[in-house]
């Protein structure tokens, strides 16, 4: 079974994923700062299916095949500096972030250079590393309510057919979830703007859940 | 009955909603550079429900209560510059463009100053007119099919509650498409990507009619 490490695994995103991945069975590694927080925090989870690791970040990606980078966007740049040199070579990253920040109740996308968070961490990542975006849509807390179906489509796209692929098998592993595969890593512009629309729909509704299905897709 | 201009009504996309308005009862005029080639154009369309009408983009916007804008968006400047006189104060206007180019089967969006084809139409009409972006993901291939049933959501953004509820009812002229109002007019810019996101969709999958439905939304 691949070893997913999933930095930022505390967070309500990454915990959302790292319980609902080890639900599935998979092996998971929370990355954090600092571990032993994190294994306190992992402890105080009900979380089903195979036990959940905690370690801190370089030694999370040490242990992995695939990586899931859930911080928040803005200590991606800090992140990568700090653990780059840990990926193996032919290891792939999921960037599950989104470069939307809240100043009160206003949000706004931050203007992001590389036309997107996921062009972002592209750039600051290895050569040898493969790098996809997926989880970007689905809402953070619906992920962290781990009983609760998601019943909708997550936009998958990325580096190569291969690193492609190995996301969308992360997608998979949820329940009730259906990977679309959007094409190549710029495609993340559109899918980080869902995001926002998505935030936006849920201000405007009262609603806290607000997610995607495609229609027209067999 | 409202008055609805179209201008740019007889491309694909402005043709749909011509005819799916009309077929729903609705008074439609179709406004064109040329209104006896619109003429020669409605006549060849098996239309069904309200006849019609044709005219000179600037005399539909004189008949209109409510104007749609469905240009290609690089020319939607130069249509501003020739009608932005003719809109009564009060009336609302609809865009429905995007910024969408095609440079072969490349396809790239746009650098828009002013952030997305909306605030840039915003911009250039006068200040008693109000602004509403809806239409903008319904797919234009499927929308020129008349019969054809579109089972999706639509989201409509705009200057004040009344602009959206006014490009909402246009929704709701056509059956099975359900508005979603996501707030201000700086939101198109979030609707527009989305229409990025569903040409790549229809691009990967070899499918024409990607559009999208909201879940988690009552």
């Amino acid at each position: 079974m691949t070893a997913i490490a999933i930095l930022g695994g505390t967070g309500q995103q990454g915990s959302g994923l790292a319980r609902r991945f080890a639900a599935a069975g998979a092996r998971v590694i929370v990355g954090s700062r600092d571990a032993a927080r994190a294994r306190t925090t992992i402890a105080t989870w009900n979380a089903a299916g195979a036990p959940i690791e905690a370690a801190a970040n370089a030694a999370a990606v040490d242990q992995a095949e695939v990586t899931v980078i859930a911080v928040p966007f803005e200590t991606v740049g800090a992140l990568l500096a700090e653990v780059g040199t840990h990926f193996k070579e032919g290891s792939t990253v999921v960037d599950v972030t989104v470069p939307v920040t809240f100043v009160g109740r206003t949000m706004t996308m931050a203007e992001v250079p590389e036309g997107s968070a996921a062009e972002h961490i592209r750039a600051r990542l290895p050569a040898g590393v493969q790098l996809a975006a997926a989880f970007k849509t689905v809402p953070a807390r619906l992920l962290a309510a781990a009983g609760e179906p998601l019943d909708c489509d997550e936009f998958v796209c990325g580096d190569s057919d291969e690193a492609r692929a190995r996301a969308a098998e992360l997608v998979r592993l949820l329940p009730r979830l259906r990977a679309v595969d959007v094409g190549p890593l710029s495609r993340a512009r559109h899918i980080e703007h869902l995001t926002a629309l998505a935030i936006a729909i849920n201000r405007r509704h009262k609603i806290h859940d607000a997610r995607f299905a495609v229609v027209g897709l067999p």
